[in-house]
């Protein structure tokens, strides 16, 4: 397989930064395969993605760090460095609707998702059977009025102990505390069923219909605290006539919820989305 | 040139009306050329639209009314006539962003739009010679916050000389009255900037680049009271990424803007669009 | 679950049958739900599907052909009853790739497709495990140069036990006889991973990577003698670029696949999809 | 108006391109607006562009050249430098139909197109109005069987005069002959009425037609000596379906055939576009 490293940078911009960062790659060794950048003119931001060849680069990536600390420095970049070979902990959120889980289990196993998916946490039994079929370890806590704040305590200590690097709902219906949305910034990615920020909350196939709108879509965004609100990762939509009806709106949705969910998490996976404010780049 | 009739009905919803309306017309030697038809099922209202070839018809056009009043009647029908040959009339209204004027003068000259354009109506005077290259008569009527009523008045005066048959808001600026606006219901046409519902109100597209959508829209609809809130008629959108500005999104928008504009503008001309409730059925 | 008849008519283009059949309709006390005609000019055929509530049809739909006759006969239809309580029996073909084969049968247990599935023929055992999962028989019949004709024929053996009412290919590799493909004619659907009729044949990602095309496509279409040629049901594109390999045309095409053929599938089965000539209306 | 400097890069792939590019525009004193690359691994080609701003850039543009000269032939590059500030010369071919030339001229008048158009030729005179209207000279050569060499000489002698950078063929229906494409490599734009590489040739949407697709498209490439075979720029579709006639799919097309067209003629005035092989890279 494809061992690739991936340096993502964001720091203000000024002249002198693709050159620094390519002529650090090059120096060492690397073979950089894609470069993306951009700069944002309102917030006077430089995003940069920078994915290399570490074969021949001369100095172990676990001491990237510190040989990357005076560049980072000098420019005050907020940076990571990712690689491909390292598959990311991905846990997923599911309630009964299953589209969603049952497209990222096939495409995970399919080999479209570098990610690994240690668990699957649920308020009901019901997608166990699929769960159990791909292999995934199912966890069903169920989620009342009475016990919100015991549930979300064991969802917490479930998740804690697979360590995820990201966290997926897909078809969640719970809300989350803001405490827990916290302890994830940028971390948690949502797929709601409209173009937002059309039709926020709930019902949102109903609230479309009786808008009478000529299109429908779906969102996949990173959670934050207000609800639907977060920065967007991908959308589409889907052409729609008077001769749908709500559950036509719902079966149409499906497929778009899957492929839009399943587009950002790849992109999520594959760290080529950089946040700034409440946007983000896809690289 | 090829002359149809089309019988626009809505109705309550029972049985018999299919049949009714398709033996009425081959009972009097009309040819159905197409026909369509909506049940909604919420409203309980039967939306039908059946054009068809009048030339062996038995009954003058002009006494249609009287040979069908029995079965309008019968089944509590709100109804119309129009005829292909009847070419509407057509009033446009715009400020200074021309594109759309540009774009359904154009298609209206190679013969897209069967309408007759007699007036174009602009609080600026920067769209004459476009008018003028296309022999249409231009009336510039300007609008200030002092003589909003006057002005209005101005412009009513200048229409009604005209007879049109509906008005199309071509990116015009001003706000129409709600007296105006109700005197000419489900006939004006406008062009909003945005995927509607989301970003209603003015700039649009800033809204939009300060949210961070993936896409960008534009919606024609019937104007009502409300703002932006009309029947839609039609709508579509381009996919926009972190690299256009605002520029950009304006830019990308205008393509959609008269494409989705002179999509509502030609349904309605060919009387395929009806209303009920606050949406369209557009056959 | 909604009952309901759906007559599907073609015939000579001339007047009167819209009426003649809206009033058969209604004089035995069916309910029109929805009525689709196309009349087409080059053939001077008259295509109809009308979809009816039978609940107060006073003729048992078993006798529908004796009281139909006379109107059939008059304006020399083609016709056919269907029902929507009769879900057809679809038999897949499969080989090794699966997506389409997972996604057909996702769609079918969650009630997007009204179908029976008695039977998945493959010539690999790959997928057995997926069958099992949604409880469809799976019987393997691997295909060599040598045991083409004798692995038809036990092909055949099988299928005939199960009677199918069409048959779909979700990316089946083997090449059928003509004689096989005449046994069911309109009645086997196929998807062809290009933009037909660009790139028939073998490899067509490859193909489409070679000519460095911007969009990708896949047909879904009813299997002639001819390869590829048959009549289309559904098409669909995805935008590519020079940043993607081979691969990514696959895994992009992959979710065309999946969407164009359940699009074809589900309009075969809601007995939507007529065809004349080489080409077919989809209603 | 903002300035910038574009250099376009096309050599073998290996190490250190990025770095050292970068590395000569910075330690010049230019600022890189944009960077886009991509290494196509089939031909093992490195393609990419810069853009710069080069107000502080301490070597006058005009001696560009000999500075890079040492990495250029380090790296065996092809390479160019454009100055968006230079507005290339495009001179528009077109014949009867006029909806890409009222486009294009349209979208160069309002800004949309950084480029000079000195001169429109034409087979025909009927489009000399609206050449007139935008103040661009207009050539009327006709074009005839027995004239055609002749013919070809009087253009060449009319292009030579404006010493166009480029030329446009705006739906242009005459065959030029090899040795004029030949003088133009990758700098002739034509727009072709289908999705290349389906329905090369004549009257395409007849074709299309007859075969009974469910989309329809357009296709933008650069021409070469094999008819409709040059690299392809853009593309796009459009839905249709049976109720659309020839008429129909023509005038559908046309909004294909200018949003296309004018996309790839924007990519080449912005010097995007970069050819390799019979593909482009359009960044």
């Amino acid at each position: 397989m494809k061992n690739s490293a991936i340096l993502l940078v964001s720091c203000p911009d000024r002249k002198g930064e693709v050159a620094t960062i390519a002529d650090f790659v090059y120096r060492h060794g690397g073979n950089i395969l894609h470069a993306d950048e951009h700069a944002d003119e309102e917030s006077g931001l430089f995003l940069m993605r920078v994915e290399f060849d570490p074969k021949d680069f001369d100095v172990p990536l676990s001491e990237f760090a510190e040989h990357f600390a005076p560049i980072a420095q000098k420019f005050q970049m907020t940076w990571r460095l990712a690689q491909s070979a390292h598959r990311p902990r991905m846990i997923i959120f599911v309630s009964k609707y299953d589209h969603c889980l049952v497209d990222l289990l096939y495409r995970h196993q399919s080999g479209e998702l570098a990610c690994e998916i240690p668990l699957i946490i649920s308020n009901h039994p019901d997608n166990k059977a699929v769960a159990d079929f791909y292999r995934i370890p199912y966890e069903c806590v169920s989620v009342t009025k009475e016990n919100k704040g015991a549930a979300e305590a064991r969802i917490q200590t479930s998740i804690d102990a697979h360590k995820p690097d990201f966290i997926v709902l897909a078809r969640y219906m719970q809300i989350l505390s803001n405490e827990f949305v916290n302890r994830y910034p940028q971390r948690i990615v949502n797929i709601h069923h409209s173009f937002l920020p059309a039709f926020v909350g709930a019902r949102p196939y109903h609230q479309a219909f009786e808008r009478g709108v000529k299109l429908i879509g779906a969102t996949s965004h990173y959670v934050t605290e207000v609800l639907d609100d977060g920065p967007i990762i991908e959308q589409d939509v889907v052409r729609v006539s008077h001769r749908d009806t709500v559950d036509d709106l719902i079966r149409k949705g499906r497929d778009l919820e899957k492929v839009v969910l399943s587009r950002a998490v790849r992109s999520h996976v594959e760290s080529r989305v950089l946040v700034y404010g409440n946007k983000t780049v896809v690289f």
